[in-house]
């Protein structure tokens, strides 16, 4: 059983997640690389100690040879860096109203890096796939309870998801060792899929003859209505625009001030189905609509920049939205799309500011 | 005025506040040094856009001449580097009830970091402090309104405080030029006080004739039990002890689940006035105390690491605790020490267990 709650009054267990894991703060969309520590992290269980030369990844399951790797053996394989963009599927949960009880996102949960590593395909290859692979299973090192199931955290992929080319077994962010709570010493990397799929600390590789139908699979990041449907998978990133609030906020309540003079309203926007194809922004509470200007993207699943010139008529309090759609046809909504576990609510952003005569 | 709220509901302006800002998970105290991303942040306003080519600071007011630095003449100048352990005035607001409204931090808002600069002291005395200087103001290029008051982030400390030998002009954080979370370019680093003094993205220093008066040293800042009392001001970091908790979390409630076996409990421990005198440990909710081992400061104004054995002896529920007392005789209280605006609540961590049979 899952508990809601009114938008009004945050439970003390969500403060508790809140004040652990944290967000993009929104000024932070300025850099197309997000600086450690202002990327969005999220830690379902603790952080794990782990000491590297101590540290093994084995891969296991249905392989013609079983393999385990040091960190020095990973690092010595063919090396890719890219920069993808992730997001917390969990992103948006905040605005749901009720509100699942979780990890209370508003709309932070995204940072891009620059990950390095090296491909998970040639690791697998050289395993030697068996003929009954339909699954591939990342278990990671970070152990609790959810609901009185006692579990280290694991995810699969489908095999053919597994085997695409930019699939990452990273060990470095941004040019660095990856930090404690980026999965330090190695995590998966799965571009354009929400952040649960690349699992943390990774421990364990297994190919499955079937799919894996453990918690985190199950019981987990599934878009239900209601309790007892299975509902789909949540598994690619929705499309979404956020913009960095304009003009200055106030401490408490982060209400935006700017002044009545030109500005120009800018952000980033991002899809895991395909690239964006259009941001638009509106300043009348989304009355209308323009088209912002993209800056382009970086690489096929990292987010693009966008701006749109404004220049407010007159005094008086506007609200600002943005949305994108991408080039597979996805749009962001207007309403929050609602779903048991406040998976995936990709709606769109908007920004209040008072502005003032100069 | 200030608002206050009950302890179960929490609400969006302060959600907001937790969702940008974020603390330490309490299991990185593990690390000596904290690693960036895991070290507490609080943003009053926004985190500031600085280009360091065209930075720079200022020095003037009460001075025989003033200065104007680059980042490269700072660098230049005689560097040193220490381990200071830095708390937010704030932390253990959230545990205060009624509870003012701001940042709602728990106990997670602390860290150590190895920050590198140069001495402020040098700095002064090259300007040529005038006669009739007592106060050199901080101010910092992150804007915003509080109370309606637009403002500049701006703090001052005594002129003795900042004439001390090891507050420090930083630039480098962990080895690393500051990221901007914590203040690039330059921030002030002022060992022993809370996080509020440690003023970040410097702009100017001005020595003053006369007590600074601004905002945040008058309206802020201020240990108040009713608005009209001017208050005393909030100086340095009370001490406190905090626990690694143990066993594993349950993902919503962070409940902790130990398996009955011989553990250790271990933790950090400090204070701003004084060295850490001792630690002592309570597994029955407070009922007795034991004193903990110690592990030693790696500087003055460092952290101490802790540590307890302890054998459950049965399988159940525990309530454990710590607390520390420093030198100069401060010790932490059992009850929260109330203020209107919620600094420097000290009391004792308290952190469940559930002990199960193996």
């Amino acid at each position: 059983m899952r508990d809601f709650q009114a938008m009004t009054d945050f439970t003390i267990e969500e403060l508790q997640l809140a004040a652990r894991n944290h967000g993009l703060p929104l000024e932070a969309l300025r850099y197309p690389i997000t600086p450690v520590g202002l990327h969005f992290v999220l830690t379902h269980y603790d952080i794990p100690a782990v000491a590297p030369q101590d540290w093994r990844l084995q891969l296991g399951g249905r392989v013609a040879r079983e393999l385990t790797l040091s960190l020095e053996d990973l690092r010595a394989r063919p090396s890719i860096r890219r920069p993808v963009t992730l997001e917390c599927a969990g992103n948006g949960r905040a605005r749901l109203s009720p509100r699942p009880l979780s990890q209370p996102w508003l709309e932070e949960a995204v940072g891009t890096a620059e990950w390095g590593g090296t491909p998970l395909r040639s690791l697998l290859e050289e395993a030697g796939i068996g003929e009954s692979a339909v699954d591939v299973l990342f278990t990671g090192l970070d152990r609790g309870l959810e609901e009185g199931v006692e579990q280290q955290y694991e995810r699969s992929l489908p095999l053919e998801e597994a085997l695409r080319d930019d699939v990452l077994l990273a060990y470095e962010m941004n040019g660095e060792p990856l930090p404690p709570q980026h999965g330090f010493p190695l995590r998966l990397l799965v571009p354009g899929w929400y952040g649960m799929t690349s699992v943390k600390w990774l421990q364990r590789i297994t190919v499955l003859d079937q799919p894996f139908d453990g918690f985190q699979q199950r019981d987990r990041y599934r878009l239900r209505q209601e309790e007892d449907e299975a509902g789909p998978p949540v598994t690619r990133i929705q499309p979404r625009a956020l913009m960095s609030p304009p003009g200055i906020p106030d401490f408490l309540s982060r209400m935006r001030t700017l002044d009545l003079v030109p500005t120009v309203l800018e952000g980033r926007a991002w899809s895991g189905w395909a690239p964006i194809a259009g941001v638009e922004v509106s300043t009348d509470g989304g009355g209308s609509w323009q088209p912002a200007e993209l800056g382009g993207q970086a690489a096929t699943w990292s987010w693009t920049s966008w701006r749109y010139p404004w220049e407010p008529e007159a005094p008086g309090t506007y609200e600002l939205a943005c949305r994108a759609r991408d080039e597979a046809g996805n749009e962001q909504p207007v309403e929050p799309p609602w779903n048991l576990g406040g998976y995936s609510n990709n709606a769109v952003q908007r920004v209040t500011v008072v502005v003032r005569s100069t």
